[in-house]
């Protein structure tokens, strides 16, 4: 498995060199111009090498639902997702196959899953993502999506109490199901580890967050949450804790240096300094934010602030694409609007930077990954200058982050193997895998959703709609 | 050039039908199931076919800078486009052919280019153009982009009088310019048309906006410009007219239900009156606006208020892509987050039909192209619903527009004669062009503006940065 590629192009801190790249064992083990080949030679003229980047959340099942749930609200939206979720192992492995290979064919060599997962199968849930991503070979990051609370419970109540149905499975009943597949799955050297992740304050009581914690403390674990998405969120949190969500965080211990949070859409300058002192990650995921209307996160603050952030596609069924250079083109030209003074807008290195680096830091693995550093495992990503979508020729990390490459993406590899190579994966058979989502799948356009029917009066009532 | 495809998906009020299409004489025959074979029979099993859209705002020549202008706002970005500006009409040959294969490979069949001319050889560049849209068989609308102040009479000159150089060309040899193009090239039934262009009230004087609207008369062209797409733009006309640039165009006379506007970013509700009122259209380019730092158009209050809206690219070195499925799905969920109410959201579906007969429209062309109609010119595109990009399968105007297709192009058609088949443009070689734009560029990553340097501290002055 040892490689070298020559002549490639890398970036350099004021612009670009043309190198030979060595990697041995798994790790880069040499940079620099006119190397011996170790192992197999590998062309990279007229190639951009850069380290693989994060897709540093995301929920794979969606993928099932994308392009048909309505223009929604997140509240509204959920209900849509939860009404038609697949209850079918097989489908997870399917959805975790596609979602890696987009993410891979658009830059990505790790993937954090914020795994949805079926009610009463959950392990074979876990089972079935952890099969597909070891089967592709992409570095993965499975969250099992957990809670404790049922769906309504997540709208703000308003001015009347409402009572909400307890969710079916309790809370120390979650925890041992998250340790049993830490037990059973966690295994980071082998490019596959499980994360804390309950889905956010809206769904999970305390009780649940505080047991999240220690096991991350027990076994190491990164942790993940969705926070404060959307306007709702925010109003509720006040509801429950009489504090902004990121404050009542803090005191119960969840944030570090170790905890990513997905979205930070409705953060105040008081929570910002708190995400910054902590060293959270923010994951921004600004397509999914314009799709639910949730709103712009304060992106340009949290980088003012030094905190650190990486990109996310979130959910198919909320952006509707995995392609993370798209994720992360939108997510630095967005925030160009709400600062007038074009000296803090996001340049595309350092838009490369946040999403390959940035999304290493968040899992605790930035002394491992994220950049092309001599010792570090090969998480690489060698892209072809010559697709027409990357022409004329001007300077490449600008192409790539600020056009709309297509078929870019000549080969990857996760932990020095390759596992695209001459545009194609090589690991799974995607036509194949064409086939299976084809057929498991039908033209759907009248889908109604029993649970909008259901809370949407009260959703327009307590959203002042 | 007769054909028809056999068993397509077509959208309907409600939903989507499975039928046959007739093309003859390059005209839609008819639409209805079980149709005779008229020419050649086109299969069109797991295909969905819609109207061409309508790529109704770009400057194609701008690709020889795309990636590569650092981000700023539109005012200095501008002296980096026109400091290295291309000077070679072969070069303007190559980029509209790109600028083409890129819109017709997203869906696009009529492309509105705001051409750049080379100063002393306009007739030259616009022979450029219409040689490449001619060649590759894109409906095209050349809008030669004219003025007639110099570029520091763009920025506001705030509280000191500032002189400008004058313009190098004057106002009578520019129109003279235009009505000869329109004598060569305005061939509206062999698909290309000639429009008056002034690039925008913020480099055009009154003189050149009424010639415009003369020669728009005697020769029934449309018309197009640039309109307050900054807020120094807002500023500008403010010091200009001491009114809005809306409200001075309508006395002008230049608004009308043949005039496109790219941008309308900083327009009040009185200037959206006269918009509606005038049955102008707006086209939204939402990508550059967003890596300009322009603004969010107020794209909804437009749709509330009837006023018609399709979508651009805009140039290659402010999006820099010519990806115009991308345009489309950015211009529609950007505007989630400026209005609450999701119940006026644009759906994936609106959004389809303000790219198709939303563009049609604002070309003086809905009678004739921009919808599935028995009788119009076929101007069509079919996708190939069974690329990964479009799977699993759900909605396929949902997964169009909210997804990220890739490959999706089957074929395409303009005026019924086929220029995309196989998911390749057949008209020209598109290998060759590749090369030529390689061979004819090389990576530049020091570029230094001269203009910059010299009006950037003006420009911050002026705009209180």
């Amino acid at each position: 498995m040892n490689f070298s590629i020559k002549n490639v192009l890398i970036s350099t801190d004021d612009g670009y060199s043309t190198t030979d790249v060595q990697v041995v064992d798994g790790k880069i083990a040499a940079i620099a111009p006119h190397l011996d080949v170790v192992g197999t030679a590998v062309n990279g003229e007229h190639k951009l090498l850069l380290p693989g980047f994060v897709n540093a959340h995301t929920h794979s099942s969606e993928k099932w639902q994308r392009g048909i749930i309505p223009p929604l609200p997140l509240e509204l939206w959920l209900a849509h997702l939860y009404d038609f979720a697949p209850l079918d192992t097989e489908k997870v492995y399917l959805s975790a196959l596609g979602t890696a290979v987009e993410t891979l064919l658009s830059g990505g060599t790790s993937v954090v899953d914020h795994l949805v997962l079926i009610p009463g199968e959950e392990l074979e849930t876990i089972t079935a993502a952890v099969r597909a991503y070891r089967e592709i070979g992409i570095r993965a990051f499975i969250a099992p999506l957990i809670q404790d609370e049922s769906l309504t419970a997540g709208i703000p109540s308003g001015e009347n109490e409402r009572n909400h149905e307890p969710y079916f499975r309790s809370t120390a009943e979650t925890l041992a199901l998250v340790e049993e597949a830490v037990r059973q799955f966690h295994r980071p050297d082998e490019g596959v580890s499980i994360l804390v992740a309950p889905t956010g304050i809206q769904l999970c009581s305390d009780a649940l967050f505080t047991g999240c914690i220690e096991l991350s403390d027990r076994y190491n674990l990164c942790r993940h949450s969705h926070l404060l998405e959307t306007k709702a969120q925010e109003k509720l949190a006040q509801e429950k804790y009489g504090c902004s969500a990121v404050e009542h965080l803090k005191r119960l211990g969840y944030l570090g240096d170790r905890t990513s949070l997905a979205h930070c859409v409705w953060l105040n300058e008081f929570d910002i300094e708190i995400l910054a002192e902590t060293q959270s990650t923010v994951v921004h995921n600004p397509l999914s934010n314009l799709r639910l209307g949730s709103g712009i996160a304060p992106i340009l603050k949290y980088r003012q602030a030094q905190v650190n952030v990486t990109f996310g596609c979130d959910g198919a069924s909320s952006n509707d694409s995995q392609d993370l250079l798209e994720a992360i083109k939108i997510g630095s030209i967005l925030h160009n609007t709400t600062e007038r003074d074009y000296q803090y807008w996001i340049t595309p290195r350092q838009a490369t930077k946040m999403a390959a680096l940035g999304g290493a830091k968040g899992l605790n693995m930035a002394d491992k990954i994220g950049s092309l550093t001599v010792g570090k495992q090969a998480d690489l990503i060698l892209y072809d200058l010559t697709s027409l979508s990357l022409l004329p020729r001007t300077d490449p990390i600008g192409l790539l982050v600020l056009g709309r490459p297509t078929n870019a993406v000549d080969s990857a590899w996760v932990n020095g193997k390759q596992i695209v190579a001459n545009h194609q994966v090589t690991t799974i058979n995607v036509d194949e895998l064409r086939q299976e989502l084809f057929q498991r799948s039908q033209w759907n356009t009248q889908r109604q959703s029993p649970t909008v029917v259901e809370i949407e009066a009260h959703y327009r009532t307590v959203m002042g709609l």
